[in-house]
């Protein structure tokens, strides 16, 4: 197996760059760490560049044997981004699909809309949610943070692999979209008497999922087909991001 | 203001040991961090020992003017736990309350039962959302993390101060106990044809919620008295905990 030891090697490099949002903006790639992510990426034809396995790795390659370098056990731990790695990291390419591709190849299903959230660990976790609930698209407003970094890539537990994933610039366009898609633009929002389980959300909608602290704006909140809430007991202000997404991305899930 | 500039004060050493689970439990206490969390610790009735507050807090006390501290710049990042922290922290006795006394006081409500879990903000996340959803009663089982972290806290945004927690060894105490409350014991799982929403999850049950990776022990899915599943799309194994958690725990916020 082709050996990397040097710090200065151009792979190695690579890996460190794509720590950062701007390489992985830059060159369309990504990295994926442990076996189990490894495996959702070939069965899912992600497009995997390379592979680096810390010598002591014994885990499986899943054929990607061609691609493989080994990566000094010193080397590894400087790219490594959980405290238990399993030895084993990949460059995968983005996913490249455009809206106008996604409404070509059909559009149908159902969409969620990420507004401005913070937090990798929602966001990860309301792909592999939406993922799980049959969702076949996932829109990222401007302002939202990287779908691409590690925090995310994991929490999303191979459903990046899955479910397409658009970027958009503004409202307008996101609007525009829905429209085109024929998606009833559904927004949460404490301004409104509408209970989520009192309406159809069962298909053809696209559900905003707003920011941690601020929920979703107010210019997107104004544009949307239907506001609705979940209710809560006592004092409670808000759920958390990921939980609200999975309570209401569930109702297309269940039975009429 | 009463200052406190040495890193020798007892207070300051207090509140350094209370970042460690072993004093939490020997001293009774724990941290809370942020205006926001001072301000649900008093409305809910939660009990104050001291606060400490930056030079420059410019928040509220909210009554609790006479346990304010102000301490060091210097000393107050050595406690702070956020990044951006607003400046305040404060000592709060943990709330007691004994399974006995919870059935004495009447036991009525559902019970979520966190079986192992270790992840601080799945923990949070499931007593907010339990909370919102008006569960009235949280038991622990052992092997669970700390409750009182500060991420724990963090995460539950308050729902601390009005949620009951109780703490189990076994699961042989856990069933007692459900059985004595008229409690339907829930545990999801694979080995099941029944789906959660074709089930009445509204009162009088004791959802589980399993340990991240290996889900409920096989003890309690043997031992529990209605197992249901979620049902997912393609090839997704599970939903991460708190999001498993909030969908099945909304069924009984939902009219029949």
């Amino acid at each position: 197996m082709r050996t990397i030891s040097s710090k200065d090697n151009k792979i190695f490099r690579l890996c460190q760059q794509l720590s950062q949002k701007k390489y992985r903006d830059k060159l369309g790639l990504y990295l994926i760490e442990g076996e189990n992510l490894l495996e959702e990426a070939v069965k899912n034809g992600a497009e995997i560049k390379t592979v680096l396995a810390r010598p002591d790795y014994g885990g499986c390659f899943f054929g990607t044997e061609d691609k493989v370098f080994s990566l000094d056990d010193n080397l590894f731990r400087q790219l490594a981004q959980t405290e238990t790695s399993q030895g084993i990291i990949a460059i995968v390419a983005k996913p490249e699909i455009s809206p106008a591709r996604f409404l070509d190849e059909g559009g149908g299903g159902n969409f969620v809309v990420l507004d401005r959230l913070q937090d990798p660990g929602n966001i990860g976790t309301i792909l592999r949610t939406a993922d799980a609930a049959g969702y076949s698209l996932a829109i990222v407003l401007k302002g939202t943070a990287d779908v691409f970094s590690s925090k995310v890539v994991r929490a999303a537990t191979g459903s990046l692999f899955r479910m397409p994933v658009v970027f958009m610039d503004s409202v307008d366009e996101l609007m525009e979209f829905t429209r085109a898609a024929g998606k009833k633009l559904v927004a949460t929002c404490f301004d409104t008497d509408r209970y989520y389980y009192d309406e159809n959300l069962k298909e053809n909608i696209a559900l905003i999922i707003g920011n941690e602290g601020n929920g979703i704006s107010r210019e997107l909140i104004e544009g949307s087909d239907l506001k609705i809430k979940i209710p809560m007991h006592g004092n409670i202000e808000s759920l958390n991001a990921s939980v609200a997404a999975g309570i209401l991305m569930y109702e297309a899930v269940r039975p009429q």
